[in-house]
């Protein structure tokens, strides 16, 4: 019959958990009294006999290797969802990050609007991280994009600015401060399909435009994502995370841990780079049904983050 | 411009990847000709200019961590859906293999109701690898719960016993050759709170009367479940995992990864002891509306699996 239950009530006695280094400082502390020496024994030798039976005397969790990572989960995955359920998935799986689409939060949308919307994501325990993608088509576009990001008082937002009006979006870098992290497309023709394209046209990773990498559709490009992750790190802002079925333009996105991506090189690329930006799930399968696949893929990127710390 | 795309190119052409071992295996099989060592040395050089553009040559998968172990789900989980949803949501995760429940296949089913049951789980890719929990009161309940096994063909079948029945079931197994997993039920006052009590119980390990171990009612109690399963291995013939709040009576399932038990430890052991049974998931949360839960606590499963091989 151990003295103390467990791990708890040894702290709510004595404020922490005994041990040789304890010890030694309570030794110094309590005068050499010999009365409370033998206390002290006595609380090691109750520690002893915890162990010796076997008791849970360190499960209770305390750093978890998920935590060196903020997980996030990219708007398109519940796009046919309205925000309300949106976020009652996302509190479902306890995460705290979205990536917000404009059909929740419209480019027009006022200030005000905007302060409801962050509102109602604190009442989920959520915060809306990051704007878009946003696509933008002419100058114009790209005004709209800055002064939507500002309003929302965003540092930061993704962005797909075709290519002749990527000088332009430098520029507005450079007056309002808000950076741009370009979204990468892959294979399929879109503009910008790698991180590799960001880095050849931006050239000067100090302007503040850099990538929200799309690790899904750079496997499909055919390329070592964990090399190119600290290969490329500078340029990294945000991620988009997910499986593929295939390194090739046949791939398709699937649950996180059933594709072909190694994915445990990739967490482990994103700690050699200490990242500190979030890592975003977007699961493009089931549009319609995906909640199943996202909380599959969101608890094994939590999985593969507490087994690699 | 690489000579091959990629790792399955080679493969296809060559019949393996050249790394230098096969290079001087190579070597001696081709008498040293000129000739074909020219071409090996092109099939080198192409290799290291693929390593040089950073192709994915290695991100293909083959053996997954998570393949060492058969993943499966404890059919209390799903207790408020038919069996057809059920085997949609276990295909929906690539879960093949589930414990089954009674209110799926009641005691009195037919051999031919049986067959049918099969033949259901079998067109999702299910296996029912194993019946019960089922709870013996009375000598009767015995019988027709050892008759039930052996018509659906049983090696072993989960039971909970009375305590006065286990020499009778004992008996039993011996005559029938079907083993008995008994079901751990932790602090709450059931028979067999925990695996010491089966083992001090039945003594003699080949007996073939052993335990389903439920991970969460061992945490609950408070002992150290990795060190128990090292411990205890030769009693282990089933597995409930899950995640518990809180390493007491008061702790309740929580999704894996997001409660307080040691899973990593729980997972490296059973890899220690190299475990060939089935690991099933039991998500007594949300009973209405678990499936969330479950998949990501599957998606865990596989994540920490696949991270510790």
């Amino acid at each position: 019959m151990p003295l103390f239950n467990n791990r708890k009530t040894i702290i709510h006695r004595f404020g922490f958990v005994p041990n040789l280094a304890n010890f030694v400082i309570l030794y110094d502390h309590m005068n050499k009294s010999v009365d409370k020496m033998k206390k002290i024994l006595a609380i090691l030798a109750a520690v002893m006999v915890l162990s010796a039976a076997g008791r849970t005397v360190a499960a209770q969790t305390t750093h978890r290797g998920s935590d060196d990572m903020k997980i996030g989960v990219a708007g398109y995955t519940y796009r046919s969802f309205d925000l309300d359920q949106t976020l009652r998935y996302l509190k479902s799986m306890d995460v705290k990050y979205l990536s917000v689409k404009d059909w929740w939060l419209p480019l027009n949308s006022t200030k005000e609007q905007m302060d409801a919307f962050k509102a109602k994501c604190a009442e989920y325990g959520v915060e809306g991280y990051i704007l878009g993608p946003i696509y933008m088509r002419t100058k114009e576009q790209v005004d709209n994009t800055f002064d939507y990001a500002a309003r929302y008082g965003a540092k930061m937002f993704i962005g797909v600015p075709n290519y002749e009006l990527l000088d332009y979006v430098i520029e507005k870098v450079a007056k309002t401060g808000i950076k741009v992290a370009i979204h990468t497309h892959g294979p399929d023709g879109a503009a910008f399909p790698d991180i590799r394209t960001v880095v050849e046209k931006v050239k000067d990773p100090s302007l503040g435009v850099g990538c929200c990498m799309d690790l899904g559709h750079s496997f499909r490009m055919g390329w070592d994502v964990a090399k190119d992750i600290k290969k490329y790190k500078q340029w990294i802002y945000d991620v988009h995370i997910k499986d593929e079925t295939d390194a090739s333009k046949a791939g398709q996105t699937w649950e996180m841990g059933r594709g072909k991506m190694d994915l445990i090189s990739i967490v482990k690329a994103f700690r050699k780079i200490k990242y500190k930006g979030v890592i975003s799930v977007e699961f493009e399968k089931n549009g319609k049904d995906p909640h199943g696949g996202v909380a599959e893929s969101i608890g094994y990127l939590r999985g593969i983050l507490d087994a690699t710390k």
